[in-house]
C-alpha cells in the first residue's frame, strides 16, 4: 500500500493514519494529484444512482489499484469494472438500520393505508374507516442475510411472525431453501423480498408466485427492482398488494400503468440512503482504512484480489 | 350477578359460561328482552366514536346493572354516566397493539416522507431527495402506560433511544415526571404523546414546550386530541413537524387550517380500532365473563361498584 487512498469524506481523511496519503473525491471530474498512484479507491457514495457512470468509469485508469471500496450493498454492477487482482469491498452492513426501518416504513403504509390518508388531507376529506394491522401477520422475509436480519429485528416486537428464505437452506437456523418457496406461500400474509440481482432471482417472484398468495397479501420489494415481474404485479389489479422501494423499470416512466396500479405504493429507491447511513458509512470507514494501513485483512470482501502483486 | 349479560359479539356468547344468560347488543335500538335485569352490559364497541350517544344512554335505563364493561382505553367520558355502586372496567391493552404500530406508523412516514411520495406517486413524479431517518433518534414517550410501554417495545429495535415520562416520577423503572418535561424537551428529537385527557393532561403541550424543541423535531399524538394546543401547533408553521391521529378539534373542520398546515400528517383516530384489536378483546371478553360468571376480581376495574349491593 505504497500510494494513495481517495475518498468521499473529510472526517475519514482527517482521521487516516499519518502512513496514508489521503485526498477527497466526491465524483465529477477526476481528482486533483492524478489517479496514477491510487491504490485505494472509496466509490463515492450517491443515494440512488445505478449503472455505470463516472465514478466507475476511473477505475479503468487507476494502474496501481489495490482496493476499490464500495459503499452501497449491491456490487454485482461494478464487478465486470474490477480487475481480478484488485480487491473489491462492498457496503455490506451500513445499509441495514435504514433499509430495514423503511421496509417497515412500507410495510405499515401499507396495512394503515397512509397514501390514502395523505390524499384525503390534501382534499380534507375526514374518512375514518377500519383497517388492516399489522400484528397477527406471518411474514416472510426473502433474503435472509444482512439487511434480512435487520428487517427481523424490528418485526418481531409487532407480534408477527417470521419465515426466513435464503437461496440455501440453514436449519440450525430455521431458514429455509427458496427450494421451498412454493410451499411457503400459501401461508403468509406479508412477503418482503430483499435479495441482491442475479441471475437466479431474476424475476424470481412472478405469475405463478402470485396466485399462490392469499387475497389481500402484501408484497414488499427492496432489493433489487427486477427480482419482482412487474407485468405479473400488474395483471394481479389490486388482489395482492404491493409497496416497493425498487422497481423494474427504475425509474419508473411517467406513462408507466405501475403509478397508477391498484393497491401499489413505491418509493424512489430511496431506503437505504437516508440519514442513518451516514455515520455508519464514516465510522466503518474509518475502520477499513485503519485496517489497510496496518496491513490487517479487510472487512466485506466480495472480490479477492491478489495483494501479494 | 342473577342479571343478564349484554355483549357485542356472538363468540362471546357463544363460549360464556352456562350459567349466564347472555344476549347480543351491538348498538342501536335496545335490545331484545329489554334492559330490566341486565347485570353486566358491554358498551358496543365502534370506532373512533366520541361523547354520549345511544349506546351510552342506556345505562341510565338499567336498575339491576353490576358491571359496564368498556372496550375502549379512555373511559373519563363515561364515568359521570355510570351510578357509584356499577363497577366500571374498561379497555386497557386491547387497543396496545394496534395504537403502538400506528404510532410507529406515524413516526416513520414523518420520517420517512411517505405523505410526500404518495402525492408524488398521485402526480406521477419520481422525486428521489435524501431522507431522515428513525435510527438514532432520542425519542420522549408521555404517558409511559400500557401503551406508552407497546410504542417502547416497538422503538427500540429501530435503534432509538426512550426517554420515559408519565405523570410521577418512578426511578427505578427510569420514568420521569412530567415535573421534569421542560428540563428534557431539548434533548429529544420526537415527542410521542399517549396520556388520557384530564384536566393535567389538557393542553400540556403548548407554546412553551414546542419552544423547547430543535427545529425539524416530530411531534406525535395518540392519546387525546385536547392534549396538544392545536394553535400552538399551527405557530409552528412547519418548524416542529407533526403526526396525529388525535387531533383537536375532531373530526378537522372541513375549513380548518389543520388540513395544510405544513409539516403536518393526521390520521382520522383509527390507530386503536384496527384489525388487531378484535381478536384481543374477543378473547378478553371470555375471560371478563367467565370471571364474573364465577364471582372472581374483574380485569381492568376503573371505577369499583359496591358488589355487596
Ligand atoms: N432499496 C435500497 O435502497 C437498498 C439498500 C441496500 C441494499 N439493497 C439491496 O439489498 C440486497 C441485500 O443486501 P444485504 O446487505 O442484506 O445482502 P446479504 O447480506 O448478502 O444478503 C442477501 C440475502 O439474499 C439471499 N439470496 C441470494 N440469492 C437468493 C435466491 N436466489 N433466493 C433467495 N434468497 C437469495 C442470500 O441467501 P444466502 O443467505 O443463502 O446467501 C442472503 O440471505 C442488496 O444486494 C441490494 O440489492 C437495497
Ligand atoms: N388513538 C387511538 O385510537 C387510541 C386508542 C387507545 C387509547 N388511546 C388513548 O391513549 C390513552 C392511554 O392509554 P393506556 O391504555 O396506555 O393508558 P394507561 O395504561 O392508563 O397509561 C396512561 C399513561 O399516561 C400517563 N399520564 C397521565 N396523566 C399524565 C400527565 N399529566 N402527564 C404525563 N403523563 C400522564 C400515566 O402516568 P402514570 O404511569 O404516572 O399513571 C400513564 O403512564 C388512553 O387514555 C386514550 O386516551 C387512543
Amino acid at each position: 500500500m505504497g500510494g494513495r487512498a481517495l475518498v468521499q469524506w473529510e472526517q475519514n481523511r482527517a482521521s487516516a493514519p499519518d502512513s496514508l496519503t489521503v485526498d477527497l473525491y466526491a465524483g465529477g471530474a477526476a481528482p486533483e494529484g492524478g489517479l496514477e498512484d491510487v491504490a485505494f479507491y472509496q466509490v463515492p457514495y450517491i443515494p440512488s444512482s445505478q449503472g455505470v457512470d463516472e465514478r466507475l468509469d476511473v477505475i479503468a485508469r487507476m494502474p496501481s489499484l489495490e482496493v476499490v471500496q464500495l459503499l452501497s450493498a449491491g456490487y454485482e454492477h461494478v464487478l465486470p469494472l474490477v480487475p481480478d487482482h484488485v480487491t473489491l469491498c462492498n457496503g455490506r452492513g451500513l445499509h441495514d438500520a435504514s433499509t430495514a426501518e423503511h421496509t417497515l416504513a412500507l410495510i405499515l403504509a401499507a396495512q394503515r393505508d397512509l397514501p390514502r390518508w395523505a390524499l384525503a388531507q390534501r382534499d380534507h376529506r375526514w374518512e375514518a374507516v377500519p383497517l388492516r394491522s399489522l400484528a397477527d401477520s406471518r411474514v416472510m422475509i426473502i433474503g435472509y442475510g444482512s439487511i434480512g436480519k435487520a428487517i427481523e429485528r424490528r418485526l418481531l416486537p409487532f407480534e408477527t411472525e417470521v419465515v426466513r428464505v435464503a437461496s440455501r437452506a440453514r436449519p440450525d437456523e430455521d431458514v429455509h431453501g427458496v427450494d421451498e418457496l412454493h410451499d411457503l406461500l400459501p401461508g403468509v400474509d406479508i412477503v418482503v423480498m430483499v435479495t441482491p440481482l442475479t441471475e437466479a432471482t431474476r424475476g424470481l417472484f412472478g405469475p405463478r408466485e402470485f396466485a399462490l398468495l392469499r387475497d389481500d397479501a402484501l408484497v414488499v420489494n427492496v432489493g433489487r427492482g427486477a427480482v419482482l415481474d412487474t407485468r405479473a404485479l400488474l395483471a394481479e389489479n389490486g388482489r395482492v398488494r404491493a409497496a416497493l422501494d425498487v422497481t423494474d423499470p427504475e425509474p419508473v416512466p411517467v406513462d408507466h400503468p405501475l403509478w397508477d396500479a391498484p393497491g401499489v405504493f413505491f418509493t424512489p429507491h430511496i431506503a437505504g440512503g437516508a440519514a442513518a447511513f451516514y455515520p455508519r458509512a464514516r465510522a466503518f470507514m474509518d475502520t477499513q482504512l485503519a485496517r489497510w494501513a496496518s496491513g490487517q485483512p479487510l472487512a466485506n470482501v466480495v472480490q479477492t484480489g491478489d495483494t501479494s502483486r
